[in-house]
């Protein structure tokens, strides 16, 4: 099967938006098997849609347009399917009900804008949107089937999973049976990793290697390319096995899902201290279901005020060493585990930038600790970049640490940012 | 001027990695004032380059074209444009030194497959790449320019601003001295907020209006085209008079960092109580630099335990009216403040799911306090959406709410997501 993809929106073209969709389906399409023939994107103009439409099916099986299905007044996506397809939109009762549910649930009003995204061309169909209001819609051609699918990317993947998946099978086209594989790793920089992979990322191998940095996170992506199961399975584990300690999980596994899973295996709990990553480690505790089983809270220590009136750090030692160093975060991190309650706990101190940088605490230095049942470590970091990356560096060093520790490997493993104390 | 952008690359196609390159060009175009038409992405296949270069330089004046220039075998922009020209490709001399003394510089040797980095168009000209090898090519037709540009971003970037501009600014094209500008609110569903903008979002009118959401933020774009600058201010006055209060802020600015610039002004500091947002709001104060000005830290109250150990919410309050309540949200703000001497506080005490909903506190349901000098605001809400949605709507709700506050507004002006309490 043959694929194209369009993607309709000004807001793309003046640079104000980037589109992520297309991209999206384009990966969806590859785990599919159906070859992608050419992407567009192109303005909320039903004329120029229009065109498009009846360029782009030519030679093609599936037409995939995104975008311009909203209510208001730019959203013209459905006007330019109706101009190729001469055929005038209608409203869609059924759409109308969904729609009108979708309100009353929210305990909204519908305004008359809402009315538009219940319009289809006569001859087409819609189908439901579980996420929110615009219906995806499709018209089957003599040789090619244009779906318009809604642009909220949220939107856009639930319309895929539910409908576009579920049409393709019914016309035998299925999900690959051997998945691609990412493994996530966080520790060092992409050389040292590419370093440690050696020839399992040659080009030539299969499964085909890529890597990429998201995040300060290494990714490394295996991609089938026609190798069986067991294969695959074995480059998982010979990959893993080289880029151990760093990995911490697969595909969709995040450090703070682990974690969480190593926590609720414990029946233990974690407390946190933060001061220059100021809730972002709580939050991505927090980001994963049922957390509540095994995150307890934190303190978002940022004023030395606030390190000495809730946590108790003493205020002589903040004047003397300073509220970035090894003695305060390990204040800091032992009466986080004694006012929670909880096992272990983890606090962080530093210099996040632009200001605030010394010449023997530069902008990026941070400490971490991290206490547990029977251990207290603290480590020095020193992390290159704008205030934003120095956090997110902090915020996942502090995850893989707490890992470490709970999974029984060397919690003081090198990594690419070590600072000697 | 008219712009076109077209992508190369088979790996794009295929999913196995993402385009920037198509988002950052139409952002560069934007800032110099030149409408992009539309971009395409497809295949390293020399038929499809050198049609796609024809049709899309109709009724254009700037053709991009960035990828596919590199050493290797699926390399073949380079020949899609000599085949769309029908003119050979030879060697060029200056690029074939540049590119010699690249390989001596980094003490590498230069393989065969390199002297196809010196071939282009005999009609073209080539721009030397400053951070890689491939030259950029520019062919100039009677109507079009013709640019094909490195793929790698680093490269794109640099030969944008070494020869694009350059070649632009000496066609008198350069930054736009009318600025476009985005206005961005929060509290209200876009419908509402289109509601509001009437005529002033027509497609006919300049500047030209585009709207959107983003992480449920409402953002209006207005387009110059052609409008002039004191046109510009009066149309941006008259959209925040119909957003008002809901619009916090243009182009750049965050509500944490409208909330920074007030705070910072009164000299007066923040503190956070967060359960269901956990560390979101720190986190979103804690992003802008200087925040340690006006930002004391907080509580992750995540636990009842911790509500009543850290922030001394009564356990017979928690058992009677539950963590979720008005009563517990306004103890969490006002202790907020005594224990941490701010003036202001923010408490957030809410259902994020997927369980731990019942009948009367569904999940979504969201209580939040702001308190500050002589005023205290509670106020329930229900968010719909997964579990991110609600945390993060619950955190932008809560700073709109501070900023009401601080900002002289009714801090009970209401929401798309007001719950009677």
């Amino acid at each position: 099967m043959k694929a194209s993809i369009l993607v309709i929106g000004d807001e793309l073209l003046g640079g104000r938006c980037r589109d992520t969709n297309s991209g999206w389906l384009c990966s969806s399409c590859a785990s599919f098997g159906i070859e992608v023939l050419e992407t567009r994107c192109g303005p909320d103009d039903p004329g120029w849609i229009s065109r498009a439409i009846s360029e782009m099916t030519i030679g093609c099986d599936l037409l995939l347009v995104t975008g311009g299905l909203g209510p208001t007044p730019d959203d013209l996506t459905r006007e330019g399917l109706s101009e190729f397809l001469s055929d005038p939109l209608v409203v869609d009762d059924e759409a109308a009900s969904w729609i009108e549910s979708f309100f009353a649930d929210a305990d909204l009003e519908m305004g008359p804008s809402q009315s538009r995204l219940t319009m289809r061309p006569s001859t087409a169909t819609c189908y439901r949107n579980h996420v929110g209001t615009a219906p995806a819609i499709l018209s089957e051609q003599e040789n090619t089937a244009i779906w318009l699918l809604p642009g909220p990317p949220r939107e856009l993947h639930d319309a895929w999973q539910r409908h576009v998946s579920e049409w393709l099978s019914r016309r035998g086209v299925s999900g690959q049976s051997v998945k691609p594989v990412t493994v996530r790793c966080f520790g060092l920089i992409e050389a040292s990793m590419e370093e440690r992979l050696g020839s399992l990322a040659s080009r030539s191998n299969r499964p085909l290697a890529g890597t990429r940095i998201s995040g300060g996170e290494f990714h490394l992506h295996l991609e089938p390319c026609g190798a069986d199961q067991s294969t695959m399975d074995a480059c998982v584990a010979a990959a893993r096995e080289k880029l151990k300690p760093y990995d911490f999980g697969l595909d969709s596994q995040s450090l703070s899902s682990v974690i969480g899973e190593l926590l609720r295996a414990r029946g233990e709990r974690l407390s946190t201290a933060e001061s220059c990553t100021s809730g972002l480690i709580s939050s991505a505790m927090v980001d994963i279901p049922g957390s509540s089983e095994w995150f307890s809270g934190g303190w978002i220590v940022y004023s030395n005020e606030m390190k000495h009136s809730c946590l108790g750090v003493p205020e002589d030692l903040l004047a003397s060493v300073g509220a970035v160093s090894r003695e305060v975060v390990e204040a800091l991190a032992r009466n986080a585990i004694f006012n929670s309650g909880s096992q272990w706990s983890i606090a962080v101190s530093g210099i996040a930038g632009p200001d605030g940088g010394t010449p023997e605490k530069p902008v990026g230095t941070v400490w971490i600790a991290c206490h547990g049942p029977g251990m207290e470590w603290q480590r020095r970091f020193r992390f290159r970049g704008d205030r934003a990356t120095v956090r997110q560096r902090a915020t996942a060093a502090s995850l893989q640490l707490l890992r470490w520790c709970l999974d029984g490997h060397d919690p003081m493993t090198p990594m690419s940012w070590d600072e000697p104390s």
